[in-house]
């Protein structure tokens, strides 16, 4: 504490107060670290006639048979508290979501209605994860995941895809090295943002025994599920997994139905937890709003069209951007399996959030840089497909022209 | 693990593995507790003609107003990703209400909007608060505040107030006392719920100069600041404390404006810390939906007669139901100063939550058990008396023709 001339009643001046109420953080939260493509989006969003595709979401609004029955219900007065699991008729809807698109039956009693997907691996972290835990995360991938561990006073341990001509591979004996005596779950992300991976049956299973062996919680974070390009058919550890699993699967209605901006999410939890997940969402949200789950009940219900749409729109999506970029023999990629992202490198370029600003600049396109995907992503752009053909093939023209005349 | 016939490739049977699943829970999310209150509700929620007036919410839905400007930007397409803080527009009708409610300006930078008013105290406690450390509450209080410093895997340290003759008061020293090396932070809740307790400003100085002194926050729970009956002036900490001060007010929508069912809310931060907060929202929800933020912004800009009218109705209801148990002479209370709950008891009954039971049983009357909000509420009912007239003379009949025939 400094004594300066000018102090009033406040021990110290305004500045000194300042910084010790910074240094009262909690170390844990201090120490978040900002999101790496928050920081492009910074530099990038007052551009005029600039392109994002450097978020995680697609360029249409909500449809409207989604947003007329949040709207029926909010006029109808379903503005008070109420279920904190979700209400009854979403769950099961969510039930029959899992029997029509999956054919397996986790029942309704599984199914908790989160306030938005990240809330739901918030509070899958808050049921399996604390202080000096450990969480093997297979990388590169969502950014916020990270954070989330860090905020539980707990360590992530990222196990790294690879990039060869056989595409992005796990090795699982990385995967089960990586696991010690403090690890309490393994994080896994397929299909994978940003790198489009899907984890191929055999490791799912090969996984799903060392889990059950060694105790281990599986976070498996499927918000992609439905945006398979392959012809794999096992697509949710709820194919193979028993109720009774160590099992947490974390979804949301954001990517599937166009709703990143309702916040609303679920996660599907092993039998006889649902007390525990009423707790949790009790004590984190209290709940979701009522008329927000009548819209969600409709997208669900009766969104098959749509999401077929969306599955159609990001093939498409990944022919012009996929097509586009292979013209270039400085650009390293592979076809994405899943998602709605191209993760993709330029040679000899190792910099890439230097390299997203210059594209900022340049090309007047916002990609995020892989850097902010943790280990394994250091080096790569992000790049969204799920755009429509007209803005696509736009960005597409200048990316390709800015980094054929590049010059490292 | 043991070794049953009928085991299949899962190890040992499936009630072996439920069992073994349970216990890989995170301890402080296996131990924590049920509400108390919905313990009652559960028992009591399907009682033919039951009059509910054991949740803190008042019987009026959302007022169109509200709604309509919601529905007006759902409709425009306002549902992608939005700002992490809460949109600008928000922020700064935010900043004039306190101008125009209680004389200060904090500044559009401090406000930041929340998933809840729950989650601003979750995101609060994540922001100052981890694993051994300490806070102090102020009790009986709203339960969930125990339950949030559980997940933290911090301790909770009641210092009760006590009903006396003059009412509910504090003993600072008693206060100051339960402070000790590992405190990070003092919970207030002014107006408080259930007692309707209002902290004296001297008592506030003490406390601010205090937490100065010491370097603790004060997590200070403003949500019924403006349901207040007494002559008090100061009714925020954002009145006598510093930008700089280790304070951090929580708020909501939900009292209010009758939005309980929105989940949205905001904390007043100190200055500087914008974007530490803004990390904790982008982990634990990634932000409010804007279109529900545009209803907000209705709310809180010409929301102020309904604001006027909810407080009238709070009056009235504390008259009626004052007045009709003050009939009573084994009845004990005191008028709350502010909220919209009265704190009872009955003499001779100490177990209130087989009393509310029997409340249920005997009156189909829902009033909340004083055993949920921690020390020194155990013996107390908590009945919330925002509701209409008619409501409330009814309920109020039933109560006293059960309690005046009262058998221990």
């Amino acid at each position: 504490m400094t004594h300066h001339s000018n102090s009033t009643q406040i021990p110290g001046t305004t500045l000194d107060l300042a910084a010790a109420t910074r240094q009262s953080l909690r170390p844990a939260a201090a120490s978040l670290p900002e999101s790496g493509i928050i920081e492009l989006v910074n530099y990038g969003r007052t551009r005029d006639g600039l392109i994002p595709l450097w978020v995680g979401e697609g360029d249409r609004p909500t449809p409207s048979f989604i947003c007329d029955a949040a709207t029926r219900a909010l006029n109808d007065g379903q503005t008070f508290y109420t279920w904190q699991r979700g209400i009854p008729e979403l769950r099961q809807s969510l039930a029959n979501y899992y029997q029509r698109h999956f054919g397996v039956d986790p029942g309704v009693d599984r199914m908790i209605v989160t306030g938005s997907g990240m809330q739901g691996m918030m509070e899958s972290l808050q049921a399996t994860t604390g202080s000096n835990d450990e969480v093997v995360v297979i990388s590169p991938v969502w950014p916020n995941i990270y954070a989330c561990i860090h905020l539980q006073e707990a360590t992530a341990r990222s196990v790294a895809l690879r990039l060869s001509d056989a595409g992005w591979t796990l090795d699982m004996d990385e995967l089960f090295t990586a696991c010690n005596d403090r690890t309490r779950a393994i994080y896994v992300n397929s299909p994978g943002n940003p790198s489009g991976w899907m984890m191929p049956e055999e490791q799912m299973l090969a996984l799903r025994d060392f889990a059950r062996q060694r105790g281990l919680w599986i976070l498996s974070d499927e918000v992609y599920s439905k945006f398979v390009f392959s012809e794999r058919k096992t697509r949710s550890f709820l194919q193979i997994c028993d109720p009774n699993d160590r099992l947490i699967v974390c979804n949301s209605f954001s990517k599937n139905w166009a709703m990143t901006g309702w916040r609303v999410g679920w996660v599907v939890i092993p039998s006889d937890l649902g007390q525990v997940f009423e707790n949790l969402v009790q004590y984190n949200t209290s709940g979701v709003p009522e008329f927000l789950q009548r819209g969600c009940i409709a997208a669900v219900d009766q969104g098959d069209d749509f999401l077929s749409q969306q599955l159609e729109n990001a093939l498409n999506g990944r022919q012009i951007v996929t097509s586009r970029l292979a013209e270039l023999p400085n650009v390293v990629f592979t076809e994405p399996e899943g998602a709605f992202y191209l993760f993709f490198r330029v040679d000899g370029e190792t910099d890439c959030m230097a390299l997203a600003k210059q594209l900022v600049d340049r090309a007047n396109v916002g990609v995020a840089p892989g850097s902010a995907f943790g280990l394994g992503g250091t080096g790569y752009l992000r790049i969204c497909f799920l755009a429509s053909r007209s803005t696509l093939e736009q960005a597409m023209d200048r990316l390709v022209t800015t980094l054929s005349a590049w010059q490292v």
